[in-house]
């Protein structure tokens, strides 16, 4: 019966890159037995080290085990490894679950590949970095059938974190994914831009780092502002109407360009808003933002 | 003497949108005598009630108190009201703390015009919500001449928060400013942008929030790295590399486009991480695009 437990919980995981390595570590801290692959040879070594076996082959990967989880860069890559004839007649009848990110076109069209080849398929999203993993900080997004999630339920806690089922659309895991990822990579682009605008002005990261806090720290109450504003369609602009904050971007823009600093990204945020103004809301808080990049 | 003091913490407040308005009653839940004024008449009513002195002119207004804080739209805005002949004598001899938000040009050409018109001037930012004014939460930032901030900073207590003086350059508040305004609306924009994606796939604002708050808990600490980076010149990549992000900002781009909303803001962040790419950095850390955009 241990046997048997150990057995049905095994799992392979396909990509060693740091995030497939961080989920195959996690799996073998737990105790599952592990087998791990990856297109380019040698990122394996302390992995088998600490217990992984390496298999020779994507095929004989999954083979090893009735749960893949597959974890590359995006669909081109993992369709790369998974529609090749050999691994796909190895899944069938076994368990593969996408933890690589793409769009959620490419997670509904990956999951009717895997119903037309007898592959049973959940697809998913990790929402924190690799260092997470393992951790109770880990966030992970399935979305697919319910009951295949259930079942696969005790081995990917493993990975440690909150582990949430969207729903049986297998694209919704990828739609919060690319929300979220619109959300990180917009902020970061904001930071990093701030950082070079703030060093050609004589302030270093380090100055201006503990501020920056301060604006993480404001951002939490205004999500949950905004995001009311959106689903009831109304848009207050009493505490900061939109004519003050373009004021404010065009700040940006002119320091920005006063100092040679690429200032395209909020010239177009300030292109957005201007819009809005010149729609007659410039009343309206800026979350009425959303009404003009979708056309309305 | 308690007269006295009471005289010399007099305070005028020029400007009552919302955050002139907010400054304006923390000063009287403090007890500072506080005269106000705006261009347009009839904002001050509840001030009134609350005890503030109505001005009839803006001449008058600065001419009731040894510190003026103005804090309208922007520079042009106070330039309007302070440049008018009647005002600046009225100011000569007294000190001026401009909380207007703009380009650290414009607040050491306001430095200079102060000075050559014998006003103390001081210059400031505010970095939160305008409901902060008056709680723990406030967070304002000064800059010019240290012993005039001295002088100032018992009265500028009554608004609350922390107050920091970053310098003798007039220009630094607001260097810090638009910095820190850059990371907000960069931050806002690309949270306006996922509610708008999520909705067109179906997922609610009050569905997607608890996920964004996930995503603004790891900002803080990914602000310090990249701070620390961008003041070493290293950018590492370890976690992170920048060839598996700019994947992930191809998706949003994808996703946003096949469901008909502009992708401008994540094409031009996408286009600058492919430059990084593009000259042979693909394996270091995001933060490497602060040398693309500053043209280095
Ligand atoms: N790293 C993080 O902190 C993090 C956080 C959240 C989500 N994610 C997501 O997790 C996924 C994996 O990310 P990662 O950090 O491990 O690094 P990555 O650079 O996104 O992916 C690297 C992996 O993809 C493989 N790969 C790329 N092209 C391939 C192809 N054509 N055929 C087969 N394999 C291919 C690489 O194999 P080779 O070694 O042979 O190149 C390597 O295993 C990505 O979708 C990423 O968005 C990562
Ligand atoms: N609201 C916030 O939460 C917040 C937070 C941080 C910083 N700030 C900064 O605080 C400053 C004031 O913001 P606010 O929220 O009060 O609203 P605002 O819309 O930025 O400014 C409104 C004020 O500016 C005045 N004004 C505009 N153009 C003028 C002109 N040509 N001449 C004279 N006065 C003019 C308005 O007078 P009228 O009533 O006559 O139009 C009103 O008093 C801005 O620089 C803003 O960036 C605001």
């Amino acid at each position: 019966m241990s046997a048997h437990t150990g057995r049905s919980s095994a799992v392979t995981v396909v990509g060693l890159g740091p995030m497939g390595r961080a989920l195959a570590a996690a799996f073998l801290a737990a105790g599952v037995p592990t087998t791990v692959w990856n297109r380019t040879p040698g990122r394996d070594a302390d992995l088998v080290a600490a217990g992984a076996r390496a298999a020779a082959s994507a095929g004989e990967a999954v083979a090893a085990s009735p749960l893949t989880v597959v974890c590359v860069v995006n669909y081109d890559a993992s369709d790369a490894v998974l529609r090749e004839e050999a691994v796909t007649a190895a899944l069938k009848g076994r368990t593969l679950v996408n933890l690589s990110a793409d769009t959620p076109g490419r997670a509904r069209d990956t999951a009717e590949w895997a119903a037309r080849h007898g592959v049973r398929y959940l697809d998913g999203a990790i929402m924190t970095p690799a260092p997470t993993i393992g951790t109770d900080d880990a966030v992970f997004l399935h979305s697919g059938p319910e009951e295949l999630y259930e079942e696969h339920r005790p081995v990917l806690a493993a990975l440690g974190g909150t582990h949430t089922h969207l729903g049986e659309d297998p694209g919704r895991a990828a739609a919060y994914d690319i929300a979220l990822l619109d959300i990180f990579w917009t902020a970061m682009a904001g930071y990093v831009h701030a950082l070079a605008l703030a060093r050609a002005e004589g302030v270093t990261g380090a100055e201006l780092a503990p501020f920056a806090q301060g604006i993480a720290a404001i951002l939490p109450p205004l999500f949950t502002e905004f995001a009311a504003d959106t689903d009831a369609g109304t848009y207050s602009g009493a505490i900061n109407p939109i004519t003050s904050a373009v004021s404010t971007m065009t700040h940006v823009v002119h320091a920005a360009e006063a100092q040679g600093i690429d200032a395209s990204l909020m010239r177009v945020i300030e292109g957005q808003a201007r819009r809005v103004v010149a729609r007659g809301h410039g009343s309206d808080g800026y979350s009425r933002v959303a009404d003009v990049i979708t056309g309305r």
